[in-house]
C-alpha cells in the first residue's frame, strides 16, 4: 500500500496491545473462547465509559448527557450506560420495556419516532415517559388515553425545523420530512393544547445524524435554540426540556477525521447562559446514540476457508452481510467503502496482503472487506470488524439464508 | 402522472378484482383480520402453481426444475413447492432442516455456499444429499467426515467459470469470487478425487441472478454446457448433475421489461439433445428462487398517520425498512427505485395523489414508496408492496428499532 492512500482512523477507545486487539483486556481469541462460538459481537465497558467521560468533559453543567437505545438495545448495554447517563431515549414500545428493566428512571425517558401505534403511546403514558409528539394524530390519540384515566401525558413537540443539518451522513430536517411536526405549523399545534389534558414540557428538535463536521453541528445547535426560543411564545406553559438531538458521527472509512466534539463543547458553554436567559426553566438534553457506542464494540468472525481465485485471497469466513449489513455497505450507503477490519492476533503487523473478506452467503454483496490491507490470516484465525459498537446486529437481517445468529457480549 | 412516465409492470400472478389486490380469493383487509396483525407477508399458493406450470410448459423433457430455497424459506411455502418441482436448493443447515422437514427427497437437494461450516457439510453428508464443493477445503473436510465412516458424500463441482453472467443484477462469476472452484482449476481437482472415498456427480456453474435478459441468460446456459463437456473429459465418473442455475429476473422497477422466458425454453430444447450426446448420463437441472416465489407475494402494512409535511403527503405505516430492507432501497440497489406499491382497495382508481409511504422508523432510510401515485388512503388503510414474494422478511433487519416482527401466511 502507498502511504499516500488513506487510512482508516486509528481505533480512540479499545486497547491494542502487542499488537493484538483486546476489549475488556481480553483477546478476541479469547472472548470467543468464553463465548463458545464465533461469530460474535463485543462491547467494551471501559471503552463506553471513556467516551462518556469524554462527554462529560466537554458538556457544560446544565446539559444532559442522553443515551439513544436504538444505536444498541443490547439489556446489559443499555443498563450500564444507563447508570452513567442522565436520562433514555426510546424509538419502540419494547426498546421502553428494556429501559425500564434496566431500571432507569422514567421521567429521564424520551420517546421519539413517526407512527407510534397506540399501544405504545397508551404503554409511553403508563410509564410515565416523555412522548416526543410527531403529528397532530398522536395529540389526538394521547387526548383520548387521557380520558380514559390514569396518568397525565407528558409531551414535548418534535419539531421539523425549516434549517438542515449541513453535510449529515442523514438528513431529517429541512424540508418534507416524515418526522416531527413543521416549524410553522408548531404554532397552531402549540395553541391546540390549551385546555388539552396534556402535560407540556418543550421540544425536541433534531436535524441529524452521523455528522463529522463540528460546524455543521454548532450551526445546527444555534438555530436550534434559536427555533425553541421563537416557538416556546406560543406554548401553554414554560419550556422545561429542550432535546436538541445529536448528530455526532463516528469515523468509519478511509480518510475520515474525527469529529471534534471539543469545539461543540465549547459551543454549548455559550449556549446554556443565553437559554438560561431567555428559557430559564429549560434544560438542554443532547442525545446520542452511537457516539456513545459505536466505537465501543467490535463484530468477531473465523475465517472457514482461504481461497485464492485468479490470484485475488478471500477469506471466508463464518459471518457476514447478514449478521452486519452495514459494513457489506448496504445500509444506507451509496459507494461501498470497507469498515476498519483486522485481523485480531496482528492489527498492524504480520505478513501483510491484500485480500477481501467474504461470508458464507451466496451473494457478492456479502463482503466485509474489499481487497484490504491485512495481516496474512488462515484457517481458524478470528477476523474483527472495528466501529461496530451501534447499528450491527439488530441493523442486520439475521434470518437471511437461516445461518446461525451472532452472540453478544459485553465485558 | 405523464402517460410518458415508465410504469410498473403489471402484477402476473396475483389477482385484481374491482380495482382490489386479492391473494388467495381474499382482499387484503380480509387477509388482516384473519392474521390478526399488521405487517405481514402474504404468498399465494396458486400464483405459485401458475408460475409452476409456466415453467413447466417451457422447460423441456430432461430439464430439471429446482427451487433455491434461500429465496423463501418460509416453512409452508417450501412444503407446498416441494411437491411441485424435481428437488431443492439449500444454503445452510437449517435450510436443509427445513427442507428435510418439508419431505422432500434427499436425493434431490443440493447445498451450495462457501464456508460451509463442518457441522453443515456432516449434517448434508448425513442426510445424503449433494454437497456443491466450493473449494479444497471442503473435498478434504469432506474426505476426513468420509473417513469417519457413515454414508459416502455425493458431491459436484461448483464452478466459478471464466464467462460473466452479461447484464446481470448481481455477477458472480467471470473474474475473482468467491463462489465455487476457478473453470481452470478444476481439472486439478477433478484428478485429486480419484481415490477419495467421495461419489462425483457432476457439475454446478452458476454464473449470476435477477437477469431480465433472455439473451444473456441463453449465452451463459450455453457456456456453461460447453465448459462441463470440456471439464467431463477430467472427471473420475461420468457426469450425472449438471446444475446450469438459474438467474431468471423478476421485473421490479417502472420501465423494466418481463423475462422472456419461452425463449430460454426454447434454448434448452436445443441444448438438451446436445448434452445428451456429450454427457449422455447427465441431468440437465435449472435452479430457480426468486422467479418462483417473487411475484407470487406481497408485504401488507397499516397506515397509522397521514401527514403533510410541507405539501408533501406522508402514509406514515406500522411497517417498514426493518421488515422489507429490499423495498426501502437498502439492498444491493446502488441508486433507490420505488418497487411496485399500492392501496390494496384501490389498485389503479380512487382518488389520486402523490404520497410517499414511510415506516415508523427514525431514519430517513425508512421509505418504502418515494412519491409514488397512489389512491388518496387514510388511517387504517392497508398498503401493499408487491414483488415481495422472494428475499423480504428473512433479507430484512427485524431487529432494528426493536418494533414486533411481521407475521407470515400462505394463502
Amino acid at each position: 500500500m502507498s502511504n499516500e492512500a488513506p487510512r482508516h482512523p486509528a481505533p480512540a477507545l479499545l486497547e491494542i496491545r502487542d499488537d493484538r486487539l483486546l476489549l475488556g483486556g481480553f483477546s478476541i481469541d479469547e472472548l470467543a473462547r468464553r463465548v463458545g462460538q464465533t461469530p460474535f459481537y463485543a462491547y467494551d465497558r471501559a471503552a463506553i465509559d471513556r467516551r462518556i467521560a469524554e462527554l462529560r468533559a466537554l458538556l457544560p453543567q446544565g446539559v444532559d448527557l442522553h443515551y439513544a437505545m436504538k444505536a444498541n438495545p443490547m439489556p446489559s448495554v443499555v443498563q450500564h450506560i444507563a447508570a452513567r447517563v442522565d436520562g433514555l431515549d426510546v424509538a419502540s414500545g419494547r426498546e421502553l420495556t428494556v429501559a425500564l428493566n434496566a431500571g432507569a428512571n422514567p421521567r429521564e425517558m424520551s420517546f421519539a419516532g413517526p407512527g407510534k401505534s397506540e399501544r405504545e403511546l397508551a404503554q409511553a403514558v403508563a410509564a410515565g415517559i416523555v412522548i416526543n409528539i410527531e403529528s397532530e394524530r398522536e395529540v389526538r390519540v394521547l387526548s383520548q388515553i387521557a380520558a380514559h384515566g390514569g396518568s397525565q401525558p407528558r409531551i414535548a413537540i418534535r419539531v421539523n425545523p425549516d434549517f438542515e443539518l449541513k453535510t449529515s451522513g442523514m438528513k431529517m430536517s429541512g424540508g418534507p420530512k416524515q418526522f416531527g411536526i413543521d416549524a410553522e405549523r408548531v404554532p397552531e399545534v402549540l395553541r391546540s393544547l390549551r385546555g388539552a389534558p396534556l402535560q407540556f414540557l418543550g421540544f425536541h428538535i433534531f436535524s441529524g445524524s452521523q455528522n463529522l463536521r463540528a460546524d455543521a453541528i454548532i450551526d445546527a445547535q444555534r438555530k436550534a435554540v434559536a427555533l425553541a426560543e421563537q416557538l416556546a411564545v406560543h406554548a401553554p406553559a414554560p419550556v422545561r426540556l429542550l432535546n436538541i438531538g445529536g448528530g455526532f458521527g463516528i469515523p468509519y472509512f478511509p480518510g475520515e477525521a474525527r469529529l471534534d466534539a471539543a469545539a461543540i463543547g465549547v459551543n454549548l458553554r455559550e449556549l446554556v447562559p443565553l437559554v438560561a436567559r431567555s428559557l430559564p426553566e429549560a434544560r438542554l438534553t443532547i442525545e446520542l446514540g452511537r457516539y456513545i457506542v459505536g466505537e465501543a464494540g467490535i463484530y468477531v468472525c473465523r475465517v472457514i476457508d482461504r481461497k485464492i481465485s485468479r490470484g485475488q485471497v478471500f477469506l471466508v469466513t463464518d459471518g457476514g452481510l447478514h449478521h452486519h449489513l452495514a459494513a457489506s455497505g448496504n445500509f444506507g450507503q451509496v459507494i461501498r467503502k470497507n469498515y476498519p477490519v483486522v485481523v485480531g492476533r496482528a492489527v498492524h503487523g504480520g505478513q501483510r496482503e491484500i485480500a477481501s473478506v467474504v461470508g458464507p452467503l451466496c451473494t457478492p454483496l456479502d463482503l466485509l472487506a474489499d481487497r484490504m490491507d491485512l495481516a496474512q490470516a488462515e484457517e481458524g484465525d478470528l477476523i474483527a470488524v472495528l466501529q461496530s459498537g451501534a447499528y450491527g446486529l439488530t441493523a442486520s437481517p439475521l434470518g437471511f439464508l437461516s445461518h446461525p445468529e451472532p452472540a453478544e457480549i459485553l465485558v
